[in-house]
């Protein structure tokens, strides 16, 4: 069998080099008789591959010493209440782009007040909302960058005065990012950065001030960053896993190369959508986001058999999340050029037939 | 290079059949085009895996309908929070055995009203405390049935009224369980399970019932058993790998076969031990663990030789944990006969030279 082209919205494909040395080492790694799955997280050939996946993806991402790099897990649903339980919440500030930050909003208001600061629900969020109306003394302003569901992504990110907090689960390293807006960005591990199980947080080292005593040890940020991110066993082999991706995204050229690939990317199947009138995408085009196309058919009972033909192709994960129905193409760093191309090239003759 | 003999106390050593098919599958599972990390959790393919690991689980231990079988994250040391979130706290008793269990009730005190309600600290935990001091309408007592720092183990669980709480990321999987006595039992993955970043949590269903509605939702144990374990992205390769686990022990002839298999690798480091004056067993031989072998040498000098000579044959992770000092053998059901062998080979020789 070959390898499918994977265009699932998370967990989703990785770059095959990646794989091919993770698999080179799984029963003895580097000549040390055991893999990375075995080792102990306190033993120096592991303390390595941690410390160097969070080295590079510091540099990738240009965060100095004012930052913390936490390895965490819960995925982003789990930073969802950490954020407020460890930076306040009276009030907060969130930007409504979606299914993802409605349930971080949620969260908020079970542990403080939430507020939302601006929200396109009325138009099934096919854009970011522009005009905030921000709080007076906000604990932070929480934003979701790319939103998987309804193909949205803020090209930039606000500037605000109070701490800006992002879940950048869907488009971390993905493109170069103006550090000093941000207070904190989190994002669980299975679109661009690995495999799921491992959740990346890094925070100003002067919000962790914030972090009350009286937390549950675990939801912390404080006891991680004491600890190196070992205070109890991390998900190593996930951790591990990031760093190599890290590592094939350093020779891929770094951020802004990524950021070159996934703009022509996605701007060769927009270009696709709008030169046929089968394809009707979802997102205002302003705000079409680089790792999700999402767009419906005029004819949606052909939908079926759009996605039946695709994976005869084996063009997979293409049906659409329930809240817009359709087809949803993710396409995130790992997605090889030629499997745009594979599927621009159906998608014109699905048009046609 | 050859595999080494993993004694570490975890991560630790993993079933080399296990591995060599996971390898096999990085790529592509079984012909799917994408390897088990890059599936969507919601999709078929995957969904089997989860679902076959727990169905192996629930088999081997007995877990019938009654119980709930969670795959969460955070270690045990995010059980220790959510235990008493969800059960309860006012009081709950605590059989405090070593590091967990002190971490287990600090957590339960941050939380309600945490007693320790029978302690082995007085001689450095060298003992299971079997004269228990239970308070009166506890929401659950708590013991952790393996001890990895101090080489102790109940040899069965206590029989006690309120719901019994068990910390088995140790010892799980290594022998049957008399399931009517348990009320709860999780387990960090890393020792007998598979790899770090997965959690296991078999809760009674009446049990659910407890938790508060306040609580944050990830932290909420209804939460997870209501979405089967997929309310967020849950870490699906470490669970695909503790299903190739599970397998892997019915294959050995399950968890009566496992018992056998490590208490006879245990008796014969013991009697190792026992048969040296140089080697000092730290725990009382009625509650020594089969899972990690603790001892010391009379001769502390020699310890960093022992390390050394050990590490020539390829024999790692035999470094005591600092609070005993000394040498630990981690004989988890991954470690092979053959790595006992040349174990105690290596000690009788180190006795007589």
């Amino acid at each position: 069998m070959t390898r499918a082209y994977n265009f699932g919205a998370g967990p989703a494909v990785m770059p095959e080099a990646v794989i091919e040395e993770a698999k080179a080492n799984l029963l003895d790694y580097q000549g040390t008789g055991l893999g990375v799955m075995e080792m102990s997280h306190r033993g120096k050939p592991y303390m390595e591959i941690q410390e160097q996946a969070g080295a590079r993806i510091r540099k990738l991402l240009g965060a100095d010493d004012a930052w913390e790099l936490l390895w965490l897990t819960g995925g982003a649903s789990t930073q969802f209440a950490m954020v407020p339980m460890n930076l306040g919440a009276k009030p907060a500030d969130y930007v409504v782009t979606g299914t993802w930050s409605e349930k971080a909003l949620a969260e908020a208001n079970k542990l403080g007040e939430g507020r939302a600061a601006g929200s396109s629900q009325a138009t099934n969020f096919d854009r970011i909302p522009k005009q905030l109306e921000l709080s007076a003394g906000a604990s932070f302003v929480h934003i979701t960058s790319n939103n998987t569901i309804y193909g949205t992504q803020f090209r930039e990110a606000p500037v605000v005065d109070a701490p800006l907090v992002c879940d950048a689960s869907s488009d971390i390293l993905s493109r170069p990012l103006d550090m000093a807006r941000y207070g904190l960005i989190y994002a669980g591990a299975q679109k661009n950065l690995g495999p799921a199980g491992v959740t990346l947080v890094l925070i100003r080292k002067e919000l962790l001030e914030r972090s009350p005593k009286t937390l549950p040890t675990m939801l912390n940020y404080q006891t991680h960053a004491k600890k190196d991110s070992a205070y109890n066993t991390p998900p190593t082999f996930p951790i591990y896993m990031v760093g190599l991706v890290a590592k094939w995204i350093e020779a891929q050229g770094g951020l802004a190369a990524m950021e070159r690939r996934n703009a022509a990317q996605a701007e060769k199947l927009y270009a696709c959508i709008d030169a046929h009138d089968l394809y009707l995408g979802h997102a205002q085009p302003a705000d079409r986001s680089h790792m999700n196309v999402v767009f419906n058919l005029a004819e949606p009972e052909r939908e079926g058999a759009f996605l039946a033909q695709a994976a005869e192709r084996r063009l997979l994960g293409l049906k659409g999340h329930r809240s817009v129905g359709g087809i949803r193409a993710s396409i995130y760093n790992a997605m090889p050029d030629a499997g745009v191309d594979a599927l621009v090239a159906f998608m014109n003759e699905f048009a046609a037939s």
